[in-house]
């Protein structure tokens, strides 16, 4: 992980935006709709891989770069989705991980498992 | 933003699946899947809602937390995806935003507009 | 496959809409969207399977339960969709095939593939 | 509605598939994630429209013909899919309107809505 940080980026999309006059466009509705389009962008890269395949994604250079750009691409949507919204993601995210540690206690279900 | 440092989240988040013996099920795949899923149950709070309902959900309570919580899950998979991958969230970020400020230069393109 | 109509099940579900004032909210957009949520959940079910599970869903009746009514659901959005907007699936599906006929020939491209 | 025959142009698919070798590609899983990779590829057309603006998506030949292809894609994947589990698409959604009679009687309920 590098020195950067998530609130200047975040800031720095916010500015992006306002610069170009793409605010009227960002609701929440559409930036949720937008991550959700990249998100499937990324699944897109792995729906024919066998599991051992997905898992060497990155050896190719032009899979690794499309990889890298949809996950910046989620990342960029979910930073201004919550910049709406006044949502601090890393506060929300180090909650769900205090809730989801009481409730997946440690050694049952390691099955199938959904964090929500 | 608090102070909560991204990187250490997402190794809490590698522990968490570690401590449950989790890692057989998160394949790259996998977790770009989980990942579009729990995206689509943010929209999913959106879905019926106009734009000027959508500007207005952190209003409610219940929405609130519901929006918070899929924020919270969509980061989660996005940061697990991530460290099995080996890619660095902020830096790929930095990057794409650099190279949008080069492909949208200000005044132009106020109209539809995909970050890729 | 029943001997069920296509066409008709399209008109009972419009009518559906009509009879409880839903049609204000039945957008191109939120339908569309709509059809993507329900597509997720019935990914949902399969995110944690190996490719052998999978294949397996329909012995257990209570996921084969839950797969069956994320088809329908899928379906149903897909007809209202494509009513609103004047589709009609059948054929735009034929044509679809008869393009991907002249696509991808025969015998080669038996690797990755995306039928768009 | 034309007097094309779904389950022709489902056995149609299946043909195609074999044909090329497909099969042992279209697990349940992959043929779900390929449904939702494309209803998202159909979201993405819509994805920065008003709602008014996404009425009119048929008016420009070329959405139009975008449209329709996604239209066809979720369609073949939804009957691919449905196919591989044998599951009678026409069957379910009309036991799921069956149901929904029963769920959201007439006159209530004109408000958000899960057909689920």
């Amino acid at each position: 992980m590098t020195e950067l940080d998530l609130a200047q980026l975040q800031r720095r999309l916010a500015e992006f935006a306002a610069a170009r006059g793409w605010e009227p466009y960002h609701t929440p509705k559409n930036l949720a709709v937008a991550l959700s389009v990249e998100a499937s962008e990324l699944v897109e890269i792995f729906q024919w891989l066998t599991p051992e395949q997905s898992a060497g994604v990155m050896e190719d250079p032009r899979s690794a770069h499309r990889v890298a750009d949809e996950v910046a691409d989620v990342l960029a949507y979910l930073l201004q989705f919550s910049e709406v919204l006044g949502i601090d993601v890393l506060e929300v995210l180090a909650a769900k991980i205090d809730r989801n540690e009481l409730r997946f206690p440690v050694p049952e279900n390691k099955g199938r498992y959904s964090p929500e």
